[in-house]
């Protein structure tokens, strides 16, 4: 079980990978980003990426997965307020297998509530050809094993 | 049809509402976001949360379809390199609607690529007692009504 103190700064770890599926790519952008080049074939090979591709919130949310299953569903997590610089930086298609990684950039307890603390985190994504594919910095809260002042 | 041309900054327009469904809380975050406090009513109930929330992922996909629904479906859009600040600022809890506004902050024509330009939004998120409950800034990519130095 991951706490707050188990983060520390420089820590590296692997997300693991995950590869992308074209029904779902099609079925998650159908309910959320309905953009021809996220849910037409046709479409979005007539596009400037030149066929399908994840929406951008999809592939977002496919690493939020990766996270849980590689370290968040063993943490004492206590959700997130938000995410700096999340980038987009080449497409996703049907079939690509993403790999990720994270880095800690900074841990600081919180002032106001001693049982938790705050992690900020880098996480780097890419594909099976090494291009980095999304980036993004973020906080999350966790309880401390301990909570400050605590006997 | 919105091409670049048609944002202006300070334009300030709405993105509709969308009330939140639970089952749709559930299957969300079970599928990309299975932390206790998304998709366990008794633990989530024990969180403190006091209750189930939606995935923060969960939220912006929302937010997105009313941005496709609101404008974005009838723009000539060709996606996003990023965003900016995504901030969770408040629990979305099933049953809250969620309404959201537009603010254009800045646009760009692209040097690169002529028959496209560039508009950063701010986007804002409330919920049914006005409450901010997500803020984020992003870039959109629209065609251009007419490629600049087109005759």
């Amino acid at each position: 079980m991951y706490y707050w103190e188990d983060f520390k700064v420089g820590d590296i770890a692997s997300l693991g990978e995950r590869t992308v599926d074209r029904d779902e790519v099609i079925a998650f952008a159908t309910a959320y980003d309905p953009q021809p080049f996220h849910v037409d074939e046709a479409a979005a090979a007539q596009s400037m990426y030149g066929g399908l591709i994840a929406s951008g919130w999809h592939t977002a949310a496919m690493v939020m997965r990766m996270m849980v299953d590689s370290y968040l569903g063993r943490s004492a997590s206590l959700g997130s307020p938000g995410i700096d610089n999340l980038r987009w930086l080449k497409p996703v298609r049907p079939g690509d297998t993403l790999k990720g990684r994270r880095v800690v950039l900074e841990t600081r307890a919180s002032q106001s509530r001693p049982e938790m603390g705050m992690v900020k985190m880098r996480w780097e994504v890419s594909n099976q050809k090494d291009e980095l594919v999304m980036t993004m910095e973020g906080y999350g809260m966790f309880k401390r094993r301990h909570a400050a002042g605590a006997a």
